[in-house]
Parts: structure tokens; sequence; C-alpha cells
């Protein structure tokens, strides 16, 4: 199964999509379109999960794709019912490769009082601490998956309804969370105070649908009502949404990136197109980074706003110089006689007639690891570029995320070891600039930039404030940015 | 196995792509590299023959991706040698779902002298007759294939040599051919006389590459030698590169619609980037066919060159309000209440936030049977856009092509019913303007246009005008244009 | 997949098989044989349970046979470790069809001291009141196995050590069992204090393996120690095997089913050659019910045994009237020109030439729905045999098995509702006649017979007096065995 | 896919099993039963070609067993039509693992006058020399089966009809053939003039079908006729079956192995039950080699008939002393302790509590590398047998067979190199004993034994006279018996 972007191994990778409806027929087939449009969030596996009253509820999990995994008639037919949840996922970082199929939610569990499933987008940042002591007391875990932590918490809950027993279970965990829960009456729907990860509810027909991001919805012909608010939690039954906050409020940090990369530019994000947040990022790059050139060219596809944006501001044509194989692959074997960059040629080819003797401006979102952008630039240069500039559309990364999103540990972040300098000299290219924080907060909407006594967002990735300890990865020995950083 | 394009049900598709390599270790996984490089020619199936002096001659032909079927350790050792050829392929129109694996090329034939295989790209017009006259001297098909009549041929032939043999086959032969072959020792190129379909040759390290278009030249790090010229036949030995004219000389007739669809962007056609020509169409577009609009937006992925040219000549902002699903698939289960245009959906996402209230311009690269052009129009008319005007980067495509390509019958071509003012009705667009064929020659480089006396390009999809007769279709009833039209 | 006994939709099916080993290196390659050597007790699914200290607990679970599953090296490479665990099961009847990979064994629990692995065999008789209990208290139940109860038991025992916990767990439990478990570094055995379902020991080199039976030792070579006493527990450690016997002491009523049906016919049973206890019901057989005819045959290939024994003490001759297609399968398109009884000819054919004219005894070893005696009878006689006199090595199945056994609802077993003289005429042979009780108590030993007031096995599915009472079932409304049946 | 025979690895193998059928409603369906009762002729690949007046012929070959390919809707609606024929395969032995679906029957042809397809049980000797004249004619191959030649030789034939062609085609043909064959109308069976291979003909309702043994008719419920004659040719049409004799006459040879191994117990050859024929040389044997034992056992399942036959003539009790696992497999890893025997311990085990301390004779059908036997007898002693008698069910296998049957080289006969005397001491048991070749001519029916001036049978494999000389492996070196052997 190939990956879904070029690079992604050198990006930082959302971990989860999460989807759920009530009151329509077919639930699960609403479901499988919902998390069809959000495998970008998740593509190693999937789940949905349904109930009917005749036969309790459903379950299909599964390694692969929606589109293959959720489409035939067989497997659909195992999930009858009108209620129904599902999820999309990647593996975490340190599991690569490992991931069980009890890793793969909806998790589900069976309580005195009916059963429940749930579907998490979002690390819990005490998840070990937690474990220890649900195991210590007698529960069995079957997943290496920190979510499970929520049911287990659930099921010993002294509460009397399913609802309340979230509540408790989630008062108890740390971290960024959005959850979208069922009963065998109840769609259940919650983000963490913070507000971190996505979670928008919509009409669809006489029901209610829960997505991670509008893209979702928009697939099923739904209509966007509101994001979930940050600490709320919405608990829809067949009379209608009913609003609860449990938590103790917050000022809300809601993750940054997925305006740069994780959403797709087709959703809406706090009332605006990412879309057009991102063709912005480039206007403001423009402005921030001018240089003199031929061309401007996206790094396909996640740089196409950005470039279009900069293009636009600079006045400097923009171009496709860079084209991507749609049938990607990673497996080829390689020829004794050896091909420069094979890798990369797989997926991406440069336009030679194009670039020659141009001067390029190369508009990428991001650079993780660094060593994809230096692949790129020499194809860029083997085609006969005379100038290649880069221009990133995010600040350098250089922390790694705990809250749902899969980063490399942070020696292996470039922008970690090395000033912005030093790493256009490792990249050797004529000139190498990242958007501004101020720059990016501006193209996101805050007019004023960032707001440093009190960051509007979690930008953690780019400035290490950690809105929430990671306290499972500080026990495990990670350094916090100290004062002088 | 998802398609390619999100609507190549509605597209005309190039039926095949071929490859061969001479004079590197591991000459298989050339070809597989030049056949991913090559799959949008042919999605179907694929295969690869090589040869080495102790084993002889290796095949493995398979239904599925390159990436799927020829990456595996297993497989690729089936396929030793320094020599070896590959094809990609579609079904052709009257056989679809019905492809038997005997019908996925390289043929390969046994003869006195030795074996040879070939991969076929074109179609041959006198097939019909051919076969019935081969199987009444006692020769044996395997498969459907008109392209398996050549090396019955091959094997008639009285001539000595498999070069010899293959030209004597090659006279008898009437339509459009690019083709491949090889023995245990030579690579042989052919064009047809009038170069219908392309092909070029590559130097890789002290070996050679044949291929059908530049870009499996470069995932394989060859360099662009030339093209073959149209009716020219080459052997290549290890001693180098033979040129022979077997074929009476014509005026050559390349197809266009290779610059219009078929070729990849990144490919260099007749000296020129496909991009770049594509680019200028749209350039061209914006000059004949003006209009007063917010965005221009194209149809993704093949509308992406004409859009830009069109903004970039019109001064109309360049904007992605369509995003392409990137997992596609067509099987989703349509759930009972009724998504409007779910098919569509599985595949684009109109971009709400940036479409509403807007005047939108939407450049696609051709209209088929019209019912993927109607559905694009109803999302974007959905999502709020004011006005809806088409932009097709080619002529009304009213004639089916013989030569190689997959096009419905003439009656489900909707240009062949309804001039351009019906079409715009029945699509129930603001406006509907296609590049003109003038415009189109001027766009791929014939500063003064279509030479109607004598064309430059085989253009019959959108003339009528056949430089070969397709005699087996003509047997079978199909209606040559009148003078009258 | 195709069933190995060719009628066992019409047989009592023994639902598990497992295996441990201790000591040995490559521990999960003596697994996979010894579940191999076990399969006819659970042909639908398996699982293998290894530890090794680095890399801690392993498992892979599959449907489908120990063959297909457990011989590759990829697979095996991932059950690395000395020590394991493995299970081959049927699903029970209730979830015919719906077994899902969670309720495959062996059941793995990760407790505060450790994790530990289970695998069960026999039945939990009130596996539904303990499920009820232990969700009260907050267990999460992952499959609808009645051995996960044994996990949860023993996590939330208060016992120090697994072993301990493992006791503990097990006197809550009612029914019949035989365990094998295994910890980092323990191998556990126990069977229930009836000692209804068997168990042994065996030496392998310096090594220990428990298994169902004997059989699956001698393909790994390993010694026949003994058999696990009724209510032992052994813990065995490379320190070697101590002896427990945690349960209050009760009279053992091994399954008599074991020994007429279920064991293969080359395992050893409480000493005695099960091949050699079958051909002894054949010589009962004979003596009880003699009949005049010309030839025996064996309903092939459960009924050879008793068929040679019936010939020998008979005098009539033994032979294969009866052949068994050794490719068999059930699902071939029946063509529309009838075939008569088509489903049993896909399995068995009538030896023509042997059978006409003559007069046969079948001898097979029960008779459960009567369906398949039916059919063969039909076929026997389409063959032109005289005269149809079936004998049967087993009394009438007139009562389900709660004890790990798969049989039909009561009303479904044909000796349930008819007597011996009714099942004659319903089966419309020339005679039948079944062993009697005490005649198969004579056959496996008891030179008495039955002693009825305290009898020596478990023979409920003959006597219907069940030694525990089947509370989960009578919950249910099973109606037990009345004063006056 | 598990080997039909535990030890098929060494036994000898008929290379095929045909079956047409014409007449009836779904004709495919009654080919795919008729080839799964044949199922033991050929195991590695079947294929089924149908003819319906719509949509011409239709063809499905496969690799694997009947019952997986040729049972589902799907497959089997592929194949319409009220004609049909069919065949399974082993690989020869030169081609092990190679097989390509394209050596898989039946092979098809067109023709000027249609189609025909053919399905062929034999070998034919000349087959390398007909290969090159055809080739060296413009013919092009597609297998490396020598069957192709047959169609090759129809399509270059002068003749009208496709009968007369097949008959051109045959007299060119050397060697031992039975032909099923198909046009759109008629059924054709041809038997060369030795009938070497077997043909038999059926009554399947209004229809009639054609096999290479009465049991694939018994499974159709058809009834059976009479065998094809040596030399005969049947065409059969909706008008009934026409006989023809196009071959010289000469006295037949018919192979003597299909009464020892090849074909089913259940069916009949020359008018004689094939399990009585077996029983009969247990008989024999018997008289001819006495010997004073405890038990007789067969080794599982081929020399069961043949035990039996010697048990009742000896008086010697039977017994299965050697139990066979039902589902076998060849490639379990083999542990790091080693397991003696482990390969012989995967397919059989010894019964031990009733081997120990006896004295048993082994029958068995045949030896052909001895290396079974070696395993077999040391299982035995393993056991604790006393002593190990050998009987062998046919005469010393000390030649190859050309006629389609697969042998392992001359050299590799422990036969060939080694007197009885030196085999017995070789395998290291008591005694060893084959039957005569006329005791085995006595079981299958001649009265006399061998009429040795004029051989009633083929026997070649005992005899070294071969009936057809061998011209291809006499081209290849092969030494025929010489005066002095």
């Amino acid at each position: 199964m190939p990956p879904a972007h070029p690079f992604d191994d050198d990006k930082l990778k959302e971990e989860c999509g999460i989807f759920g409806v009530i009151g329509v027929a077919d639930a699960a087939n609403f479901v499988a379109l919902g998390l069809h449009a959000l495998q970008h969030r998740g593509q190693e596996a999937g789940g949905i999960v349904t109930h009917e009253p005749e036969g309790g509820f459903h379950s299909v999990r599964r390694f692969g794709y929606v589109r293959d995994n959720f489409t035939d008639p067989e497997t659909m037919g195992m999930l009858p019912g009108s209620i129904g949840i599902g999820h999309v996922r990647y593996s975490t970082a340190g599991n690569k490769g490992q991931t069980a199929i009890r890793d793969v939610q909806p998790f589900f569990g069976e309580f005195a009082m009916g059963g429940a499933a749930i579907a998490h987008n979002g690390n819990i940042t005490n998840a070990n601490a937690l474990r220890r002591e649900l195991i210590e007391r007698g529960s069995i875990f079957q997943s290496s998956s920190d979510s499970e932590c929520i049911i287990h918490l659930m099921a010993r809950s002294l509460q009397k309804s399913i609802p309340d027993r979230m509540e408790d279970a989630l008062r108890r965990v740390e971290g960024a969370f959005s959850v979208v829960a069922m009963t065998r009456t109840k769609l259940i729907g919650v983000r963490d105070p913070l507000g971190v990860r996505p979670l928008v509810l919509g009409r669809v027909g006489e029901g209610w649908a829960l997505a991670s991001e509008t893209c979702a919805l928009d697939i099923i012909g739904a209509e966007f009502v509101r994001e979930i608010e940050p600490g709320e939690m919405v608990v829809i039954t067949d009379k209608g949404v009913e609003s609860q906050h449990p938590f103790r409020p917050k000022r809300s940090r809601f993750c940054i990136f997925e305006h740069v990369y994780f959403s797709r530019p087709d959703s809406i994000l706090g009332g605006r197109s990412v879309y057009e947040s991102r063709r912005q990022i480039g206007v403001e790059l423009a402005r921030e980074a001018p240089v003199d050139a031929d061309l401007v060219c996206p790094v396909p596809d996640s740089g196409t706003p950005a470039a279009i944006g900069y293009s636009q501001e600079s006045g400097i044509p923009y171009a496709m110089g860079i084209t991507r194989n749609q049938y990607m692959g990673r497996t080829f074997i390689e020829p004794t006689e050896q091909i420069r960059n094979m890798g990369v040629r797989l997926k991406l080819n440069v336009n030679r007639a194009l670039i020659k003797g141009k001067r390029v401006i190369l508009v990428d979102d991001s650079v993780v690891r660094g060593t994809t952008s230096r692949k790129i630039k020499e194809m860029i240069l083997d085609a006969g570029a005379k100038e290649v500039h880069f221009r990133i559309a995010s600040p350098p990364t250089a922390w790694p995320c705990f809250y749902g999103v899969d980063t490399p540990q942070r020696e292996k972040l470039l922008a970690a070891t090395m000033s912005e300098d030093e790493m256009r000299e490792h990249l050797q290219v004529d000139s190498l600039r990242f958007i501004s924080l101020d720059g990016l907060y501006r193209a996101v909407g805050e007019a004023n930039g960032r707001d440093n006594a009190s960051p509007q967002y979690c930008d953690a990735c780019f400035s290490g404030e950690y809105p929430v300890e990671p306290a499972d990865m500080v026990e495990q020995g990670f350094q916090m940015k100290t004062a002088a950083e």
C-alpha cells in the first residue's frame, strides 16, 4: 500500500481521524464515507462500530484503506444500524510496523448498564501511570494503545450512566483528545479543555454527524453546524444535541499545524478555509522573504497553496516544475547500475524542459528531517536549474509533538540542532527561509501575530512551549525547554 | 484498484506504454521502473520479458500496477538478464473486463532461428483480415489481441534474421504502431510511417533504452538521445544503434492528443515540454474565449496547466477550488438517505469557503461523454458559485480513435451529436468554450495553425480525417465522414 | 477449507486441542507440530503464544489449519522463545460462523506481577454468572468465549503468584476443563476434579510438553510420561515438574466419547490404545448384535476399527465397500440435471462391483441427526446391495454435551425422539443395532460394565446423567432428565 | 496445498485425468464433478472448456484443486454451455515447479472451420521431432507441453472437418494417449492403438460422458456403458455415438500399474473392480511369500486392499498399525532440537500400543526410491516392533515410464541397481518380498500369468519391455534394455 504523500516519512503525521453519525439509515455507509474523506489523517488501519436493537453492537476493524475495506456489500452488511462511529489511524512512532489489529479503534467495552464504543484522536500524556494503576486493580489491557485507558476508567467508574462515566474517566486523563463515542442510543463528542485536536458537528437529514474535519461532512452531504468547543461534551440522541462543559475552563490552544499541513485544504477551521490560510502563508512569506527568481514551484502536493500565494504576492510566475507520479511505490528493486536519488524519482520527476537555466523558488510546507528537501534540491539542480531558493510555509520544526502527532525524536529534527543558516548550508541551496511564527499567526487570522504571554494556539513543535506537561515522556527522560533556550 | 484519474471513464484513454533496455545489468529492474513511469498509459496489466544466455527467455505477465507486481525480489529474481522489454496496457473498448492474461504483452514466439518477444503500442487497422488469412494457413492464435498478428507474420516470414522477419511482418500491417522487440541479443524499435504513437531513444550507462515517453528515461537516469523517426527501425546490439527505414516515406502525423492529455506533463514531445504546451493551450484559450470572472480553477489534475495559462493570460487569479481525494475509489455503498452526486464526491470536493458567491472559470482538458462535466458543474453550484464558465483545452471530440486509444462509440461522444451551443445548454453552464483546432495547433508550436491541405498531426478525433483507413471498422459498418460533414 | 471428516456436520465435535512446551529451543515449532497432530480436535482456528526474555510475549492467532498458518519462516520468526502454548478450536454451536479472531485462544493477560497466557479445552458451566459478576466490577471482556472468565478472575485475585492466582480462579469455575497456561518462566497444566477432558505430560529432550493427546507427543518425538490426574495442577519450570491438588477430590468421570470418536486411534487413553478399544467395541457389537451377511464395511474413516473388530469376531469378511474422496469439498454447484445424493457423492463413492448383490453390514461410530446414515444407505442400495444392516459403535446419542463438545440441540438428536426400532424404520434399513452402554464400558476395559451407582465415565450424552449441573443451560431453560426418563 | 498421498514424492504418478460431456445443461458443472473424482490423477492444475452458441468457447484454467477452483458461482458462470471438456494434471519430471498456466490443458485452437479444444492423457514419444518440424513451418508454440503438437498438427492438416484433422494429427503422433476433444457440436474421444491409458464412455440422462475412470461417471450419476477400445475414435453428437478405428490394429497393452496404484479402488478396469484386483494381489502375495507374524498392517492408504487380501489368505489379523494424519503438510519448520524422521511424522504415526513387541507385516503398493520404506521401517522399530516384514504389491520397479507417468530417472529407482536381497539389506528389514510378475498378472485376471511372447499389458516399468520406442528419450541418451539384462 503506497503512502498518500510522497514523502510522508519526512513529514509530521496526524495520527487519527474520527467520525460518528446518529439518526440515519445505514449509518455504517455514512461512517465509511466520512472516514474515506479523513483518510489523510491515518492510513494504516480503520474500524467501524455500529449498533442496532436486534443484534446489538457490530464491529469491523481492518488494516488498510477505507476504500478497500469498507466498500463491499458483505462487510457493510455486517454493520447494520442507525448509529455508528469510526476511526482511521497511523501507527505511532514507538510501534512502527508492530501494530496489531487489537490496537485498531474504535475500542469497545461492555459495562453493567450496556456497551459503549469510543474513538480517540489525540494522545494521553499520563497514559503510563494510568495503565499501571488500572492493571494493579485487575483490569486486563488488550492493546498497547493509550486510548484503552479511557474505556477501563469508564468500566470502573461509580457513575450510573455512560456519559457520566465518560466524564468521570476523561477527568483523570491528561493531554490532548477529541473523542467520539456511542452507546446503544447516544452519540457523544468531547474535546479536551484546550481544544488541541479538531471536532465538528454537522446535520445530515434528520440525523447528526461528528467529524474531525468539515470535508467529511461535505462528502455525506451534511451541513456544517459548528465546531465542538474546547472542553465541551455533546450528547446526541433522537431528541437532539445536549451540551455540557464538564472540565474546568481554560484558554483554548488549537494545534496550529492543522492549518499548515494536517487538515485538508477544503476543510474549514475556525471559520476559515484551510486553503485560503495556506495561500495567505505564501503571501506573508513573499513579504517576509522575497527573492529575485524566474519561477515559483510547489513541492507537490502540500506546498501548492502557499506557492500560489507566493507567486501572486511576488508576481513571479507559478509553474509545476515538479510532477508527482500518481502510482507511487517505495519498494522497487534498485538496478545494479545505480540510479541517483532513485527513491525520490519513484515519486517525483522534474520537468526538465521547464526548469533548465531558471532561478527556481521551491515552496514546501515544512522541513522535518531535511532528507527530502536535499534530494529535491539535487533533482532540480540535475535538471539544470540556475538557482534554488527554498521557502518553507512553517517556522522551523524544532520540538516533537506529544499530542497525537507522529514526530521523530528531537535529535532527528533538523531545526533542533541547526540554525536557519546552518540548514541552508546543510541543504546547499542558494537561500532558505522559513515563515516567522508571527507571520504564521497573521496568516491564520491573528492580525497582531502571536500573543507571547498567552499564545492563541498550541505551537509547541515550533516554540517548545508545551501547554500540557508530557508526563510520560518526562518520566522517560525527555528534556523540556530550559529558560536559556 | 482505483483509477488514476478520477474520471477516466469519461476520458479518452491511451492503451499502451512500452519500454525496452539493453546492455545493463538487471535489465528487468530498469524495465519495471520505466513501466512505472508509463503507468498512466495503461493501468490494467503489465508484463516483462528478459533473456540471459543460460536460462533463455523469462516472462512474467500480471494484472495490476507495476508497483504491486514487479517490485518483490522473488518476481524480479525470475527475470534475470541484461536485455528486456515490457508493456503496460488498458483493455480496449470491445473487451472491457474480459481481458485474459494471455492478452497481456509482451508476446513471445519461438522461431527456427531463436525466440523473439514484442511489445506493441497502437492498433492494427487490418487485423481482422490478417487474422483470417493466418488461421487459414494453420496459425493458432492464443490471444484476442491484434498485436499477435505481428508475431505470426514473423513466424511465417521467409527471411533469415529476426529483424528482417519483423520488417517483413510490419510491411503487411496497416495502422498505427510503435513496437519494441527483443531477440537474444538485439533490442529493436520501430515506428509506423506516420509516427502516430511516440517512441524515444535514451542512453543509460553503457546501454540503451527505448520508451514511449521521456519521463521513463528520467526515472532510470537515462539521457534522452532523440525520438525514433516515423517509419524508422532501430536495431540495437552491443555494437551500437543501427537505423533503417524499411517503409515507404510519408509525411508524419503524430497524435495531437498526446500533447493534450495522454503524455505526462514532464515528458518532452517534438522538442517541447508537454506541460508548457498545455499551459500555452490555456493562454490561447484565454485569448480566444475570454470571460469576466473571479477565479480560474482547474478540474484536477489534468486541467491544471491550461488553467495556469488561462489565469496568467487573463489576469484572473488561479485557485484550487476543487480538491481531489487522493484515496479514490468508486465502489462505496450508497447510504439509503441519498447523497447528491455521491460518485463525484468520492473523488472531488469543492472548496466551499473559496467558491461561495464567486464567478468561476473551470478549465478541463476535454469533454467526451459530458457526464462528468455536468456533475462537477452541479457541485460547484451547490457550493454557492454565482456563475460557472467551462473552458476546454481541446476542440470538441466528435470522432472515435482507431489508432490505439480507447474511445466510446461515436454516438456516445457529446460533440458528435451536439453543437457547442447545444452542449452549453445540455450542461446548463453560463458559458462553454472549446479551443479551436487552429488554436491548438498554435499552442503546440505551429505558428500558422493547421495546414488543412496536409495536416501536421493526426487529429481525427476532432476532425474526422483519418490518415489511415480503419479497414476493420469500416468492414464492421463504421461510417466515415462524408463530404457534407 | 474442506472438513476433515466427510460428515462432520452430522457428528459430535470436540471443540479444542491444547498443547504446551517448556525448556526447548524454538518452542513455537514444537507447538505448531503438536497442534498439527491435534487438528482433528479443532479445525476452525488456532493460536500460539511464546515468551523470550528480550521481547516478552509473542502471539499469533489465525483462522484455518495449522499447516497453513504456522509453517512459514516469517510467522514462526514472530514467535521466538523456549516456552510456548497453543490452541486449536471449533466454533461452538451458538456462534457458528461468527467467531471473531478475538475469540481465538490462547488468551493473554498482563497482571501486576507479569503476563500469563492460557489455553482452555472444555466448557465452563457457570460462565454466564461469572461474566455478569466480573462486568459489574469493571472487567472488560474482549471475546464471547467463556474461557475469558479465567483470565479476568486471575487479574482480580489477591494472590501474589500467577499459579496461585490460577488456582484461585479455577476454584470459582464449574464444569469441565483441561488448561495449559504459561508465564514468563512456567508452564502450567490443570485438569478439573472430574478429569472430563484429557491432558497428558511428556518429556522432550531436556524439556517438557503438555498435550491433549499422546499422538501430539509422538509427532515431536517426546516420551509419554503420564496423564495429568483429575484435579491436579502441575507447574513446570527449569527445575522440573511440581504437582499440586488444589481441588476437593472426587471420583473421576472421563469422557467416554473420547474413546468412541474424539481421540485419534493412535493415542493412548487410560493406558489403552484407542484403536484397540474401538476394535473391541466392534467385537462386543458382533456378540451383542450378530447378523448373517456377506460383507462388513466401515463407514469411512471413523467406523474402520470397529468394523475390523466386528469382522474378526463374526468371521464375515471385511471389505472397503465405500471409498472416501480424499479431495473433499462441499460447495460444488449442482448441475441442472439433478444428481441423486450429490452431497454425499462428493465425499464418498460406493464400490459398485463389490457391493452388488451382497448383504452388507455397515459399521459407523455414532448416529447423531441420522441424516448421513440415510444417504449412505441409499447409495448402498443404489449400487445394488441386497440387504443393509447398520451397526453403531456407540449407544444412542440422546442428550447434548455441555462439557466442551459441539452437539445439536436435544430435539435434533435422532435418539432423543425415537426408539431404536423407530430409528430403524426411519432409516429404512434391514436392521439397526447400537452397542449397549454396558458393552461399551466392557470394550473400554470395565470388565463388569457400567457401575450404575457411581459410573466410571461421563456418559451424559447417552445416559442423560450430568456429573456437573449445566447451570447456564438450566438458566436458559434446558430440561434435565426426570426421574421418569 | 498438501499432497493427496503422504509419500507421493516416492510414488510413480499418473500425470493426467480427462473428462468430457455433451448433451446436458450446465456441462461445466458435470465436468467439475468428473474432474474432482479424477483429482488423484493430477493435483497440480486443472482446466475446463465449454461452448455455447452465443458466446462461443469459454475457458478457465487454474493451479490447484478442482474443489477450490471450479466451485464458486462466479467461475462456473464463466463456463456456460451444454458441451464441455476438462483436464487435471501433474507437472512432469523435467519441469517440476516451473509449470506455467499456459501449460495447463485443455488446449484450444481456432481453425478455419471453427475452434476445437483437446485434453490429453499420456505422452507423445516423438514430441521433440514434431515440435522442431512445426516451428520450422511457422507454428508458434505457447507451452512446453508435448500435447500442444496435436493442436498444431490439426491446424495444418488439409482435412476439412475437425474429427478428420484430429485423425490426421494423431497418425503422426507416437506414444500413449487417450484424448478427449470438443468442437462446437461434437465430443470426441480417442485411445492410442495399444490402449495404454484408460478411457470410458458413460450415459448421463440424454447426454454422454467420457472419462479416464468409471469413478468419474459414478459421481455425476452416469451409467457406465463401455471402455473406448484401443485404437478407437468416437465422435459424439446429438445424434449419438459414432465409432471409427483410424489406426492400424495392434494387440492392446493396457498399463498394468493402473491396476496396482493409479486408478481409484472404486473404479472398474477391464470389467474388474480395482479394489478386488488389489485385494487379490494381497492373496497372491500371501501365497507366494508367506511369513509367520502377529499383524498385517497396510502402509496407508494405498496398501490397504492388498493388506486385507494378505490377511484373509494368511489368517494373520489385519490391523491399522499406522495412522495417517488427515491434515498433511510438508513444510513445518524443523525445531532446533532435531526430531527423528520428522518428515514422515507429519504424515503418519505408528500406533505404539498396538505395535509394541509384535512381528509386523507391512504391505505397501510399490517401492520406487525406497526412501519412504526405510523411514516407515524405522518408525515401526522405534515403536517397539519385534520384526518387520515388507510385502510389496507390485514387482520391483526397475524402469522409468515414458507413457504419461512421472517416474524418477532410472538410476534413482532402487530396483534398477539392487537385487531383492540387496534391497532387503538396504532397508534393514527382516524380510522383503515383491509379488512376481506372473502373480500380478494372475491377480488382474490372467489365470496363466504373463504371456511372455506377447504380453497382455504394458509392464515396461517392471520388465523394461517398451511397447513403443521412446524416441525422444533415446535421442537424449536413454539406454534401452539390452539382451543381456
